[in-house]
């Protein structure tokens, strides 16, 4: 396999994934990584911080699509449009190859609580760029919080169910889905209950 | 200072944390804390299971707190009592000794990545403790992931204020004041605006 082949990253990952499901993430080197991608250690560094971040990429990627997303809101747009704005703007780094990934990303990170730890502190940081994002459209910071809380919370949902749909389903429906449902949850949390007329 | 003083526990944490402003959490070894405390390692070991737990051994306490005021909520109780009930629970925590460890925790957390992720791990618990209890209560799971989002939120908003108020401000009406903002925006968020009406 070429050194200067395309698709560094993604040749990367791939082989990291194979090698940690093969080997474990503990025992496998980034040497060792690079090598079956057909690269050296210094590709792999131009690519990657180090090695934990082989399988976080990706959430770097989307807190930018999301924040990106509701920036180009246009100006008129609530709260709710934009989290569906950054939704929909999150399907361009739903590839099939994201899929084929994520469930051997998903078995590895599931058996070592440091990955689970880098995962959480990945998706606080997306959590934080909505909510930055959301503030600078002039949100007040308890609304841009909880909006960003929705958002994570419906693209998680619809996330998973995308991964167990067909290969061909694309992401933004199966993310409206989520959000509108998440939208009836919180409404029935919030409304109160009628009272009982007795006139 | 006596090896078999009560409040060992406190006193462990008061130590590290301590050391921790002083020298740095990496400098700082378990040793070195219990020797400040007056105490041995073994001593150290049966209260926590490494350096990072003194630093968090209080999230695991919430948890429980939370999850128990769920469960023993009326079996009418709304999600939204729910919480009001768990909140309120979480205020047998909120004593003086951790208002006056929470500055010195959040200089050293603030400082290291791996302590940011190790919270964010016991925050993550907290989430899926309040889900589980909210669940047990025959919530749907949507709506229980939300309720559990909500409430930590809620929380981390009226922590941070009750921090910043007098020595003597009890923690619930604190947190019942935030509950009840959250439950506003919400409205808000997901409130139709009414459309105009043209007869």
């Amino acid at each position: 396999m070429s050194r200067w082949a395309p698709n560094a990253r993604e040749r990367l990952v791939n082989a990291a994934l194979d090698l940690f499901v093969e080997n474990g993430y503990e025992e496998t080197t980034v040497a060792q990584i690079a090598d079956r991608a057909g690269m050296n250690r210094a590709t792999f560094f131009r690519h990657f911080a180090d090695k934990r971040e082989v399988l976080f990429g990706g959430e770097d990627v989307l807190a930018e699509l999301f924040a990106d997303g509701i920036r180009a809101a246009p100006p008129g747009a609530t709260v709710t449009d934009c989290l569906q704005v950054a939704l929909a703007a999150a399907a361009v780094a739903m590839t099939p190859q994201l899929r084929a990934a994520a469930a051997r990303r998903r078995l590895v990170v599931a058996a070592n609580s440091e990955l689970q730890e880098r995962g959480l502190l990945k998706h606080a940081r997306i959590t934080r760029s909505i909510t930055a994002a959301l503030r600078e459209r002039g949100t007040d910071e308890l609304t841009a919080r909880l909006g960003a809380e929705m958002a994570m919370l419906a693209f998680s949902v619809a996330f998973e169910r995308w991964l167990k749909a067909n290969d061909d389903e694309p992401f933004p429906p199966v993310a409206d889905a989520a959000l509108s449902e998440l939208h009836a949850r919180a409404a029935e949390l919030v409304l109160p209950v009628a009272p009982l007329s007795l006139t």
